[in-house]
């Protein structure tokens, strides 16, 4: 997507912007940080050298692995590794029967149930939706349980200031059996940082971060550069504040801790210029995706895409811009596709049914990328010539010995001809989806949870509860 | 998607199948053409030498020219060109209001009507549908008729026995106000002639594809190898088979007319090993796409590839089956992308709403294939010193010059947030797509025609009609 003069001509021009331009970084601790560091701040204003950047970037490594309840399910992030991630921090929730609605913590359990069941993903994305019916100041205390209670799988933690990452650390730490020593040498959480496009860190993200880094935790930058909007109306425009963004953090990343995980994140889209409205899997995120892969490959950092749609039900639209995003993450080389399952609405909207749908799309795109094995068996040479010119392979003994696994077997798609599925009741595949993550709630199973560990879990909530309510 | 030798691997393999095995030709013509040449003939089966099909496939040329009868509209088919073909030879067609049906004549000129408002759509496929309401001798005439008269765009022809193809070639001759000598020198017909896997050519398409190529029109060699069925169960086999059918077909035709343009074409897919079922956009065929085309490039042949699904309606299935197979066109490199625009229910309905949303993909597509322009100006360092941290380019000089034309707008895609769309009736995709048809339909005008022409294309038609039912 970009020639390497490209690559270095967006590098260069990163670094001349956080020299000159710089970065509002609102957190006071952060700006001292940096400013210790030999950056020149200017009342908010962090100005940086190149330099230090470019030798603060080198500390982060390229590849970390995460850590998981069940260790068949630790994630290694970098390399040619690709992980999935269901859809993380929409306001609502929506599903067939319901509609669209402000979510509960218990439509947030059946939500995780799913994401446990569906094995292509890898990752919870730090809460699928927001559960309305519990205190802000104390649900990420229940929905951090939840998470261990109901998945073995990874989930990410949560940056939104100081206390919320605190408590993801700890229940985190608990729930692996093991203190903040422990997970600071072998992480288990992946946090999304967003900077507030164009060139400013806020607060609770800055707090967040440094509360993660500080633990050795693994933060994913990504800047929200929208084309049109806090962003230039160019691809190369948003892609250098990007670039410098992720570059300035990173650095900061790296005070804290040098040798700290961190990811290259990527969410450059663009508006319609028509309404503003902002758009996405259009084939301007689909090139910037790609692009962005390639520049966080010229730092060695792994590199997070996403899976979105500004689709607002699950038809045809939600899918083809969900693949337009989908093949740039793969394209991108992405080793952690963000949102991967369930995000509607340009990421308000938690679907049920998209979670499944995506779900499907994620096997095949898991599947694609498995190699074609060419050799004399695979071939079949002896058995073309003993079906010969005008015969059928349906019997075929090479057939029979390949029957059960020879080809992706599908979860929502319809392969029936057109008058067995009218029959049928001519079930799109939205409603199909639906029928699926009802089958999959009504059979799932919690993954075994040491009951100490239970306890310990419950005795920290109530607890911390207690301290957060009373800080009203 | 292959190593070198996995493609020298899949050609000698092709080479030696094509010696041993052999393919059974029906037609005594062709049989003879190739026993001339040197092949080995007993009785149906033909056994070819391969130095001689290295020699003749070498002949084809890499690139050639299709003329339309508007020149702005001439197709260059090869090198690192792609052309978006609509659905061509479907039994039934469909829409949201009158629901599927067998199609009549009146409809097939709807649908062409609608191929020609849309841009993105390069050719015709030589009918989208069949016009049950016509006598099937002469129903290939009123379609040519329709064809040049309702678009000025390329259209495909009709293989099926030496008639339909002479007729054609008869018909895009009067259309462009030229004589067969005129159209062999510069080609306008590009027809689909396809093998009956495993390895056996019909007596239509081979009469067909000795009319056209002898009249010097273009031929694209699609062999229809389902793994699992006519083909083994594994990738490898399919495609060696394909590769063999290719190779087998572009001999006879360069014996046919040394230099006669032509295309590898690839329509490799699998069954539902559980119920036999052709499935289509699987990975499998993206794949298969994907190695096909570096089986054709190592032929120095274009390369032809497909937009499918299995999907019964314009649903989730049937967006992201078409994303996978677009993909795995691109991914190819394929030169034409047969059923670009329309495809339903796996080839067996074109579909109105189909049509708009394949445009709507396929416009994406394009504009992914634009690569970024990485210069000062679009990098636009000094609007984003201009703009500052925490500022927005709204308003910004840089976003106003670059206003009309920053981004894709796209045709079917509702970006409106939910609150506005909901109030607007919550029209998904499919009904969005059947009201765009309707008024691409109602706005359309046809494109000038000769009315000298017109009579000549009246003529030809109404003698033509005489004579071949003559011979009922």
């Amino acid at each position: 997507m970009l020639s390497d003069d490209h690559v270095e001509h967006i590098h260069r021009s990163s670094l001349q912007l956080l020299a000159t331009s710089g970065v509002r970084v609102l957190h006071d601790g952060a700006r001292r940080r940096l400013a210790d560091a030999g950056c020149a701040v200017d009342d908010l204003i962090v100005r940086f050298d190149p330099e230090m950047v470019e030798a603060s970037v080198a500390l982060a490594p390229s590849t970390f692995t995460l850590r998981a309840r069940n260790p068949a399910h630790d994630l290694v992030i970098g390399g040619r590794n690709i992980a999935f991630t269901s859809v993380g921090g929409p306001a609502f929730v929506s599903d067939v029967e319901r509609g669209r609605r402000p979510g509960t913590h218990a439509e947030q359990q059946e939500y995780l149930r799913v994401i446990q069941a569906l094995g292509v993903i890898h990752q919870e994305g730090g809460g699928p939706f927001e559960a309305m019916d519990l205190a802000p100041e104390t649900r990420h205390l229940d929905l951090c349980h939840s998470l261990l209670r109901l998945l073995d799988k990874n989930w990410q933690g949560i940056a939104l200031g100081r206390d919320r990452a605190s408590d993801c650390i700890d229940m985190a730490a608990i729930g692996l059996g093991t203190d903040r020593d422990g997970l600071a040498e072998r992480p288990a959480l992946l946090t999304i940082v967003n900077t507030n496009t164009p060139l400013t860190l806020d607060i609770p993200m800055a707090e967040g971060l440094i509360e993660l880094s500080g633990a050795g935790q693994a933060v994913c930058i990504t800047p929200f550069t929208l084309a049109g909007a806090m962003a230039p109306a160019t691809l190369a425009g948003a892609l250098v504040l990007q670039n410098a963004e992720v570059l300035a953090v990173a650095t900061l990343i790296q005070l804290v801790r040098p040798g700290a995980p961190l990811m290259y994140g990527s969410f450059t889209s663009n508006v319609d210029m028509r309404s503003g409205s902002p758009a996405f899997g259009t084939p301007e995120y689909t090139k910037a995706a790609q692009a962005s892969g390639q520049l966080a490959r010229r730092y060695g950092l792994p590199f997070r895409s996403s899976n979105t749609t500004a689709a607002n039900t699950v038809d045809a639209q939600s899918a083809y811009e969900s693949a337009m995003s989908l093949w740039g993450a793969v394209m991108g080389g992405a080793n952690l596709v963000n949102h991967a399952a369930g995000w509607l609405e340009g990421g308000l909207t938690a679907s049920f049914e998209k979670l499944v749908i995506d779900a499907e799309m994620l096997q095949m795109m898991a599947e694609y990328l498995q190699p074609i094995v060419v050799d004399d068996d695979s071939l079949g040479l002896e058995a073309i010539a003993a079906v010969g010119p005008g015969g059928h392979f349906f019997g075929s003994p090479h057939t029979m010995e390949r029957y059960e696994t020879a080809f992706y077997s599908p979860l929502v798609s319809d392969w029936r001809n057109f008058e067995t599925w009218a029959e049928a009741g001519s079930i799109d595949a939205r409603e199909r989806a639906h029928l699926i993550w009802r089958q999959l709630l009504d059979e799932s199973e919690s993954p075994a949870l040491d009951p100490a560990i239970d306890d310990e879990l419950t005795e920290f909530v109530a607890r911390r509860t207690v301290e957060l309510l009373a800080q009203r």
